[in-house]
């Protein structure tokens, strides 16, 4: 399909800045641009890339102002990010979707399933499972026995979800999640053998929760492991049992939360961070990547690094001094030195 | 099911403190009480919580003495964690267990299955394997050729188990466990030119292990990875080839041990934690979160901490001082600048 | 089947020390040696258990010169370890391969099945994908529509490829490898609200690439996520959308690459290292486990510690004196009071 930077600018609310009727069929990044391709440009970091690109139409920020000439067509918005983030959507809803149950799969009499559901082969669908309208289910997925399914949720490709889990409206597991495995709980039934605490809770997921591949959600001891309403999970995350992410927080890969922690609102946390379990962090909190937090952290919006983490400004002051710490000995030996002589 | 606090207390050879005719159907956390449910307090930090609670039923230690008034009525056992690991096996094992062959699954003729075995829709049993009784086969599941599983092993949905690999008996994997992928191993062909060198080895777990979702335990370049019994592995673990994990040793998410390394009986090993490959760990060993382990550590129940690490007494307080870092740098300076007046 | 020692000479072009006539049916480690297999000694550490190895065969480099007595016969080669991975490739390829397909499995009518693929049982194939020769994809494997895999490829039992991507020939997939997943795009569409960003590009993946279990590549929001020719990745590596690996670089386990940044030829990357997003690594570079880079490293060859990582020669320096800290910290009080009494 062909769309015309008139079209597009339409769409989009924006301004043509250039030829109008040039057309597109395709995306790609302004520093790959080819012709007949749409690229965009938010990060001025970037800015140098659009007077060379061959992409026909660049999305910019209404504020974009050009040092010289520039061969594209520029569409021109409010948010050139959001508004490729609208195109793309739009492309994507424009695919045709799956819709029906391929074969073999197996889906227990006693599942309800909505209108318009795609079932894929070799995907199991657990007793007293209920699916909501337009659930995706690719093959190999596996959803355990009283699962509960909410509107256009979206599973991939092998995503797992034990029994007794329930999970929201407008959700997207990607491939070789884990919902509902065991938490870690074991007690020590002599000195140094362990016998495992059955864990009888499950996991509850809201609505517009996204979570990448092979991340892994524990159900809980008791009670449920929560995850609200937006959170995104990058992929290889580990959440421990009773844990609780609080609404629209965003967590890189490969990070960690141990057994019980809560995390507030709108907090942004890197890759590879550890949070030590049975503590609390604030709302709008953001963590550094590879960072390891121990203690529970009571100020809201704070920015944090280090492990053990602290405040970022002087974790950063720390982290200077610490690659000049040759030139600090020898400063002190110098004053030891000097000091020597003056006593004589 | 309805189950009164003599009931409980008598199943448990506990002391009922309050009215004994109580019932509850469930359990729950002490924070989040609910009538009818049953709760427990081990942790003293969680004592407040008992004032409070809705919960009909506290299990608690013996020794627990009350400040003041407590609604709900008390358990006392000797320990109230085990206890309620006690309790919450008994409700396990209750519900009803699975057997039988579900379809369509494949299952080679040559292999050998156990009675009262589960094999889910969509699980695939190879070549001359061998599954003991009771053994458990959840949807996806795939055994390769010759593996040979002991009694009651549960295989949660999707594990996969590659050809040649041997896993004791009461032992559970979670789902997404890779046990017996190719270990990392590549010779230099040419200067940066790498050749695969196969990988003939197998993996060998004993009894009792239990491994939490989407770990991984590669197979032995020759000989076996082995890990013994009463390991437990939590979620997202990198087990490499050659690696021997002794009893009871116990690790946490995200951990990763490199090729041919040894950790010693009843450890403990934080999250996140790195083992270089080719060393070896002594007994009873505890290694904080996020820690990083480059040698041989041969002192039995040492605590280490840092990357790479040393003792936790010591890295605690040189933490402490990183921290200070700012500070120590201005007494630098401040005595450089008064020994420069001294000299005057 | 049995070989001696003189056949396993002629086909290594090595020279026999000892008695040729001996023969061996499987490989063993020098140190857990049996009787009837071969073992190998590279690394001059473990060359005190040639001494005592009950293994009949041991492969050894040219120039080993023996101490005392050594009862195994010894195979002189050029070099021991890549000898070891000739034969042990030799015995690989001598097994039976699989052919042929399983059923049930899907294979949509619009697939190109090359010659002499092997298609596992609850294998799913989609729309137009395109299999190379010799293609084997073991049960529970996923090939979404518009994937082309090249001759000779292995996908084990379990790996997802979602749609429109791209494998080369020669490459292996282990169990839980996950390729194409969405990139962790999101726009803010309010202020702490946010939108997904449809990922529209793909993932290609050049020859002879092997990855390890579990690990993830992210497609990417535009363009391609690509991983060039040789490149070996371990298990539960995470790669993010529209990073670029340059050809023959390896990568140990847990390591965590974020959007967008480019790794060079020939590098060498630890287990559990983070990448931040947006950088580039020169050619042929070194990364020590568990660092962090935070930006562009544009020296060819540099090797790297630290979190943030800086050369690692400082870093070794600096964290010696991390250690020293309280000494240091002392030092500086008693030149302190030396001061103040030298004042006096």
């Amino acid at each position: 399909m062909n769309f015309t930077a008139n079209d597009i600018a339409e769409f989009l609310n924006g301004e043509v800045d250039g030829d109008g009727a040039v057309s597109v069929n395709n995306v790609s990044r302004i520093e790959e641009g080819r012709e007949g391709t749409l690229s965009f440009l938010a990060n001025p970091k970037y800015a140098h890339f659009i007077y060379e690109t061959k992409s026909s139409i660049v999305l910019v920020n209404k504020d974009f102002v050009a040092d010289k000439e520039i061969a594209a067509t520029l569409i021109r918005v409010d948010d050139a990010y959001q508004a490729l983030a609208q195109l793309l959507e739009m492309y994507e809803q424009s695919k045709p979707q799956r819709v029906g149950v391929e074969q073999p799969s197996f889906v227990s009499k006693t599942a309800q399933v909505g209108e318009q559901v795609y079932i894929g082969a070799f995907a199991y669908v657990g007793s007293n499972v209920k699916l909501g309208k337009n659930v995706k289910l690719y093959p190999h997925v596996y959803v355990g026995d009283n699962v509960v399914i909410g509107d256009n949720t979206i599973l991939n490709s092998g995503v797992k979800v034990y029994e007794n889990c329930t999970i929201g409206a407008e959700c997207i597991f990607h491939s070789g999640v884990v919902i509902g495995g065991d938490g870690f709980g074991f007690a020590p039934s002599s000195a140094n053998d362990y016998k495992k605490v059955p864990q009888v809770g499950n996991v509850v997921i809201e609505d517009h929760v996204e979570i990448g591949a092979n991340t892994c959600v524990d159900r809980a001891t008791m009670g449920s492991t929560i995850i609200r309403k937006g959170v995104k999970l990058d992929n290889l995350i580990q959440v421990a049992h009773n844990v609780e992410i609080d609404e629209n927080t965003v967590i890189a890969a490969q990070t960690g939360i141990a057994g019980s922690s809560k995390v507030g609102k709108n907090c942004m946390i890197g890759g590879q961070v550890g949070l030590a379990g049975h503590l609390s962090i604030a709302d709008e909190v953001k963590i550094a990547a590879q960072s390891g937090i121990g203690r529970t952290i009571k100020k809201e919006g704070v920015v944090l690094q280090g492990s053990p983490a602290f405040e970022f400004g002087p974790y950063q002051k720390s982290y200077v001094l610490f690659k000049n710490l040759p030139k600090m000995r020898e400063q002190i030996i110098a004053l030891e030195k000097e000091l020597k002589e003056l006593k004589k």
